[in-house]
């Protein structure tokens, strides 16, 4: 594509994003719905000013990567491990009862094909953490304890999502399922998250030293994006989906952050203080380019409105993928109101849904119909949790308002 | 390219500019200088280990706008205009001389037909003005006299190479010139100049109210950089280079910057203080990215070291080239030091030396040989000046140490 061209496109997707997400403001839904939005009115549903390309699609990875990055950076390990085990409880069931439900209604409800099913079943498992912690960010709420249960859940069946993946893909190639290959898969990822974070600190530290050792400007978002992205690489490379590299990138360089073998590798306020306020503005700018890509790759117009089919089958899915995402938290020893949170708030499937629905596609394994239909519960599950969680927030001490 | 392997080259090519940029200080050169070589030796001229592809030219071309975009945000039109003439007078001997040394050269030193002649001699004629800004910047010199009358004759000579060029098209298709198609580009250039700032000007007025409005944050990130990429199509699309559009967008931001029309439009230090700000991780992001680039794409081995052609012409062709810029300027009424900083200056070519002799290759004018020795030109004199204008300031009172 023409330079000048991508320019003109680009500065749409950022206005478009900027103008959406105000009017959703004013109209009282959380911004990231408005970038959503955004995308779906000037992507090919509607407009059809700009379509998804292989620059944009990098962008917008660097975008979720740089905001999962920032999430890092502003969590508490030790409240999120506080919160491990609701967290892993909520994971776990928020994983298994979609992923039933899904199959089940395919398999028996709608009499789809066993693996047809089961890639269903995939596709409803894991919540987006891009939008689930956007939704509580824009709420002021994503370092409460809601927010760190869902944060914690939401990586975990982000891991899990994937773990299943790589089966299910064994399973649709080889015909038979390779546990040992999943074995790895799972041994990876915990493996990663066991050395990536002291890895990355021990590299900033570094970056620190040089940082005051250095006469040319622009030390700190250069070398910080290098470590953002090296650890994007790693993550893909142990099998780990990227985005969950930049997170551990920023958990080791958050205020927060300690290390088993702690107090050596203290991390200097100032310092971090500084990387957070130089690298805000490069999340701000990359971020809405992913949520704008987002809406820009649900082609609405792929769906056959007409059909029944897609309507029951939609809609019974959506369903299924909303209710199995608040059961699990129901369960949970809290007051109501922190249940529905935490439910609702892992309702939004969003990467890895798509990667599921877009494999079952390109492989031939989801029909047209099948496909529109599992795009269509992505979709509306992403645009009716952040709704739901401002009602559930309505009356609360309004945060939000700055 | 998947996207991980884009993660790792992005990350490769800040970690080596970062790297060899250091060096190039400690050796006593400007960064820039090392930003270059860190191209050259990851590239395909050494390593090989990453070519230039579209992603990366896109990523390269938006730094070298926003590398512009802080430019003029930093420069004082007032300042510019009253070192107008001396920059004209610059610029119109910095054109015309090297333009007709190269024709010359090569016409009747090396017989070379009338076409090639005249695009070797383009090839001579436009200052890079990222790389002489860059250098002097290291220099903490771009706000001196001479930085003043640098930038202005850059950018009037960037745009007379520009305006030679489509002369040189249309000459090098239809065989004849076509004088009112360069007259059109000219008017463009100047109509673009008088409009763009002020329009800028009054749009960044609303970003600034919207600013005191919304409580969703990153409106400045997001918002500058669609004004910069805004102009800088505009600037395409009227046959203006890109870059230029993007110090257009600057200049009116700039806390020096005054409309005709005077007061109505004052700036808000404060404001223009926190574009600063935050506009300048962003631009230390993507500008190294540009200079790397332009290593990345001077691919050494393209060059048949042994013929004895190569190290004539190109040798032949430097000492004009640099002779060409600097004669001017020791015309000036200016002290010896001055002149001589200001024609070193001057030397360096790139964004639009690089356009001629590609567009010479394409259109088989060059053949590899002069495309190859021009493209040597281009290299040494972007690889020269920054040293020499090291040189040329030692013994000042040290502004570069920070």
């Amino acid at each position: 594509m023409e330079a000048h061209v991508f320019f003109l496109h680009l500065m749409l997707m950022l206005l478009a994003a900027r103008l959406f997400g105000e009017l959703a403001v004013r109209l009282g839904a959380p911004s990231v719905l408005g970038e959503l939005m955004a995308g779906v009115v000037v992507g090919p549903s509607l407009l059809g000013w700009i379509a998804v390309d292989d620059v944009i699609k990098l962008l917008a990875e660097i975008g979720i990567i740089l905001l999962l990055f920032e999430v890092g950076l502003e969590t508490d390990v030790g409240k999120l491990l506080k919160s491990g085990k609701r967290s892993a409880f909520v994971a776990l069931m928020g994983f298994f009862l979609p992923f039933l439900f899904g199959f089940a209604l395919a398999f028996w409800g709608f009499g789809l094909e066993l693996l047809v099913s089961l890639f269903v079943g995939g596709t409803l498992t894991a919540t987006s953490i891009g939008i689930t912690i956007r939704a509580l960010t824009d709420l002021k709420r994503h370092n409460s304890l809601e927010g760190q249960v869902v944060l914690g859940a939401a990586v975990l069946d982000d891991v899990m999502g994937v773990v299943l993946l790589a089966l299910l893909y064994e399973f649709s190639i080889g015909g038979g399922v390779n546990l040992t290959n999943a074995g790895k898969v799972t041994l990876f990822v915990v493996v990663f998250f066991l050395i990536a974070p002291s890895m990355a600190k021990l590299i900033s530290l570094a970056i620190h030293k040089a940082h005051h050792a250095t006469d040319i400007p622009g030390l700190i978002p250069t070398t910080i994006v290098s470590l953002v992205l090296f650890f994007a690489w790693l993550a893909h490379a142990m099998g780990v989906p990227a985005l969950l590299g930049g997170f551990a990138a920023g958990l080791a360089l958050s205020r927060f952050f300690f290390l088993p073998f702690g107090i050596a590798l203290k991390t200097d306020p100032k310092f971090a203080h500084e990387i957070e306020g130089q690298m805000r503005p490069i999340v701000h700018l990359f971020t809405p380019i992913f949520f704008v890509t987002v809406g820009l790759s649900l082609n609405m117009r792929e769906i056959d409105w007409t059909s029944p089919f897609i309507w029951q089958f939609s809609l019974g899915m959506l369903v299924l993928a909303v209710a199995g995402k608040i059961l699990g938290a129901l369960l949970l020893r809290e007051d109501w109101a922190t249940r529905w949170r935490i439910g609702v708030a892992m309702v939004p499937r969003g990467e890895v849904g798509l990667i599921f629905a877009e494999l079952g596609r390109t492989s031939n394994i989801f029909s047209n119909e099948i496909y529109a239909g599992m795009l269509l519960v992505v979709a509306f599950t992403t645009l009716v949790a952040p709704l739901g969680l401002k009602l559930l927030y309505r009356g609360e001490p309004d945060l939000a308002g700055r």
